[in-house]
């Protein structure tokens, strides 16, 4: 029957229904709980933060495809059918990352934030700029995200380097790699990018002992922190820390252990931090059904299975 | 005798001063008023907002270079001796250019405004983004400096499209020119980039009777304006009818018809309105002195001036 199983949780479940009979109105369409119908006739689940267990009934499943960027709550259910997991890989996510890594490096490096603050006291002063040429961005995942927004930075004139798990090469980027490459890594980043992947390795590495191996940028007033990729690589009361100290001059955030940020959260009104309500990289959901069902269409003909998730590394 | 004047209104003139002298140590610097010799051994002179007829008495001048980026003023001097004009192109200057436009471009379109108003009451709450692609930036002015703004806009994904007097060809970039191409750039226009040079025919280009042509993009709330070029192109009372009334969304003014921007002026407090001081492209000094010095050694050994203006059309 190979019928198609939604499973959404925190989202809207229903938009994504629509989009998936809009686009393939052919197929049989599940959208669980509430009309699930026969686990033995689903082929295909489409999961957002299924409960763990849930996809445990479902035994002539042939592949999870992810809605969502990050894999890190699926691969933690310990009764996952083992079958391909695919991530979501979409040029258009990867456009949107790029835009909000390019808009907060510039807002840094262009003391966009402190004339803000002279403009509300209608004060007229420009200060010292260093060129792009002056500022070292250092971007922690060299993924289809990581590598997109250091190409773009890099055009812009910034100096970017790279460090990543295993060894990857972008022509004009430096990069590092590995628990050995992450010393020199931090020691000449002023700006920090932060887009891995979560897993055992990466959880918690946003801390305090990573912070103060980063190079202060005396033109910026230290080093900055942007993290768009998962909250629990970061440890919240480590950049309170940072910013009371000296060691980062500002950090911007799209992502927390906890989200929504709790209200009692003193991130919220600290003056040096950045918050977005986790949108960085907000795909169209039409982007990613249309993706999704043309790798099923692909499997259906024999071809193989884009982008799957090695459950080992985590990504 | 070949010597080098400095006239410098405006400006700190003994931090220019110090660049030549330590990048041209064997040459003869003048720096005027308190040290400018006789005018008949002038042969050079490197200028920003010279007082008008003061040039006049350098009868063996060879070349006038501007040391900042528009040449009106300079050219307004009606006793502004007939010898080559030459404008500051500086590679280092256009990327900062580039930098503040797609910075302001990226607030826009990221709604970064909203954001941070939702931050300070602890809102989490995010708005439906729209692709880049489906964001129509318009440049007014293709030159050095539009054309790289357009081309780092394209490849963040944005619809470009320009105008300039002239017809200029830029490769994916839909352009328009003269009085005639004004109207279908506007109409398709949903952020106004202004880069045009000052002269009798821009004056006042950004006026109510403009804005109302933009396109109005509903994601962002109506058409955006984002002025880095000069101040005497914008009237300021329309900018603030065209905030009031709907037909523009936010300004983003790096400059002004009188600068410092007056401290009564309302468009410090508009809260859709971004004030930055003049700050957008500026080179470094040392940059522009190099090319001046690289430019006299050419003209010494008869080789031809580049970048001089064409008085005629003024820039």
């Amino acid at each position: 029957m190979s019928a198609i199983l939604l499973a959404i949780i925190g989202w809207d479940p229903k938009g994504w229904d629509q989009i998936f009979r809009a686009l393939a109105p052919q197929r049989d369409i599940r959208l669980w709980p509430e009309n699930a119908g026969n686990p033995e006739s689903v082929s295909y689940a489409c999961v957002w933060k299924p409960p763990h267990g849930m996809l445990a009934e479902y035994r002539n499943l042939k592949a999870v495809f992810s809605l969502g960027a990050g894999v890190d709550d699926l691969l933690a259910d310990i009764e996952l059918p083992n079958v391909p997991v695919v991530r979501v890989v979409d040029p258009d996510m990867t456009m949107r990352m790029t835009e909000y890594v390019v808009l907060h490096v510039l807002t840094y490096h262009r003391h966009q934030r402190l004339y803000d603050t002279q403009q509300r006291v209608r004060m007229w002063h420009d200060h010292e700029q260093a060129p792009a040429s002056d500022v070292s961005v250092g971007i922690m995942g060299l993924g289809e995200l990581g590598h997109a927004a250091a190409v773009a930075l890099q055009r812009l004139g910034f100096r970017v380097h790279g460090w990543s798990r295993t060894q990857k090469i972008i022509p004009g980027v430096e990069t590092f790699y590995g628990q050995i490459g992450l010393e020199p890594f931090l020691r000449r980043t002023e700006i920090l990018v932060c887009l891995l992947p979560s897993t055992p390795a990466t959880r918690g590495i946003l801390n305090l002992d990573t912070f103060r191996r980063l190079k202060f940028n005396g033109a910026m007033h230290g080093a900055y922190l942007i993290n768009a990729s998962r909250g629990d690589m970061q440890v919240d009361a480590d950049i309170l820390v940072a910013l009371e100290d000296g060691t980062l001059a500002g950090a911007t955030l799209d992502v927390f252990p906890v989200e929504p940020l709790p209200i009692t959260s003193p991130l919220w009104t600290h003056n040096k931090v950045t918050i977005t309500p986790h949108n960085a990289a907000q795909s169209s959901p039409r982007a990613i059904v249309s993706n999704i069902l043309r790798q099923i269409d692909r499997l259906e003909v024999g071809m193989p299975l884009e982008h799957i998730v090695d459950r080992r590394r985590g990504y």
